[in-house]
């Protein structure tokens, strides 16, 4: 009996998809791959990304200096997921013809903007022509000591849900980026750039992740890249268990709101289901909370908002308006 | 004053993008980035390369399992012409989604016999929809000691200067593969899919590399992706020195020489100027160059070609038909 995955790729989907090439492939579980190159407990981390023109940013919402910042951010961001240090930045880069040197030059301003905040070497990579539409392949190496490394794998039941910083603001960004012509006069102009940088200059969450993994205070973590719903569901499916997602007390921003209130929409559901976020979602056994909360306090001037609580079982039960729902639409599916 | 190259990148040329690019990255001078993870001597080296459809193959050239071989071959020669053990690779793939998941399979198949091949783990990944053509970019992972690493850079004056194997097949199969329906009576079937597999199903000579750098027997190497001259130019380069290439005595294929008589052209241009070789191209100090012979022939069973000789000052200069020539034209570039 054969039971793969058949069919045009577009009536397979994504999951479908990553089935057949994970078939050829070891552990492709987590954010990054996990190598042991045989130098005692340390591990490398690598990740590797790639953005397409039109189907992951569109040049005219994208300004190249933004889209060099976030190429690498959003790859920084699998380092952030596991806990590592993120050490060196490979880029492959295929260009159209018809751009402009100073296009090149401002992408890789802003490459070498983010590889420097988060102290990362841009090591080498490969430059090609490209027919039609720009391809941008990032990769990361980071390192982490095996005991330290976060896993998607290691929730359990009772482990309190954390986020690294609110949801929403990227998806309201986007919004607005493809509304701006109409809605430009919605927002104050303070709004408007908090929601336009949390799409195009997202900040990964290093520092988090790093301290989380030093000092042991989470079970599992994975990034917000598919959206909160759709990402907490990949952390539940690898530890093997469920979650009650408390939606009613997520903090949605102000300019989200405002932004959500002028175009007849959600801004909860940017916050459930809006992809590229880039903060850490991530489970802290019970016990460990409060050491949890004032070491991020402490050491980031951070307060991670709780979100939850794994549970036995599997699948997600979402509170919204004081009742649990089964949430039927999760994120972004990339097929 | 400024003197960065401007304008639209088809005026530019390639040295112009890589320029810009290089700008904002260490070292881009080698076939991978060198990384000192803090483990003793060992180096990690890193190398990812680009693959885009219509610019780099075309799906009606090459059957899946093909492309799955190629994609991870190229980058291992990478590894090869540096003298590193391959150790992992990962793969980002953007695929349309009228593709069928039989054609995802094969890929996979070619890519991981290549894998299996030379003992590379394919560790991770990146799968996402592309709006129109493939791209695959492979990342690939070898770890060399640092006293071991082959360069471009270290030729000197007097080297002389050795092939893994001769050139010239990859860009014969090609022409082949492109007249195919015409002159498929040219060639018997032996001959044909000789040069057929030497573009397709290119090998990587990691074993070469190894050697080579095991036993210090090479004082620089690259490997033939662009072509001969000019991948004998960017090691002169590289290495501040010049070269005479000795083109009368550089074997070509039986099968080679009757396609280029059968197509009215030189099959020494294929062997001089054809890219994808992937074969190794690399100097030897003259004392060492009898060891060198018997290793390679005790140990891999394998007769490098001489291909002439380092010299000082820049350039190249090429014996054809007993003459010296200034060779004008070079082998692929990307823009």
């Amino acid at each position: 009996m054969n039971d793969e995955p058949a069919g045009r790729l577009a009536e397979i989907g994504e999951q479908g998809i990553i089935e057949i090439v994970a078939r050829a492939a070891r552990d492709i579980g987590d954010d990054c791959a996990v190598l042991d190159l045989g130098a005692g407990d340390q591990r490398l981390l690598v990740s590797t990304d790639l953005l397409l023109e039109r189907v992951h940013f569109r040049s005219r919402f994208m300004p190249a200096r933004k889209l060099g910042w976030k190429s690498l951010a959003v790859n920084l961001s699998d380092i952030a997921a596991m806990g590592g240090r993120a050490q060196a930045a490979l880029l492959a880069f295929g260009l159209r013809a018809d751009l402009d040197a100073g296009w090149v030059r401002e992408f890789m301003d802003g490459l070498a903007a983010c590889a420097r905040r988060h102290g990362v070497d841009l090591v080498g990579g490969d430059t090609v022509r490209s027919d039609r539409d720009l391809a941008i392949c990032l990769t990361v190496l980071g390192l982490a000591r095996e005991d330290e490394l976060l896993r998607r794998r290691g929730a359990r039941p009772g482990d309190l849900i954390y986020l690294g910083r609110p949801t929403g603001d990227s998806a309201a960004g986007l919004a607005l980026l493809e509304s701006e012509s109409e809605r430009s006069e919605d927002l104050d102009p303070e709004a408007r750039s908090q929601l336009i940088a949390a799409h195009l200059e997202p900040a990964p969450q290093l520092e988090l992740g790093r301290l989380l993994a030093e000092r042991h205070l989470a079970s599992a973590a994975i990034d917000v890249s598919d959206g909160l719903l759709q990402d907490l569901g990949h952390l539940c499916s690898q530890s093997g268990v469920g979650a009650e997602l408390e939606a009613d007390g997520l903090p949605v921003s102000e300019a989200a709101r405002r932004l959500a209130e002028a175009l007849g929409t959600q801004a909860l559901d940017w916050a459930l289901s809006g992809g590229e976020e880039y903060c850490l979602l991530f489970c802290c056994p019970e016990p460990r909370e409060a050491e949890m909360l004032a070491a991020c306090e402490a050491q980031l001037d951070l307060r991670p908002i709780p979100a939850g609580r794994i549970v036995e079982g599997s699948g997600l039960r979402v509170r919204v308006g004081g009742s649990w729902i089964i949430p039927s639409r999760f994120g972004y599916s990339h097929f």
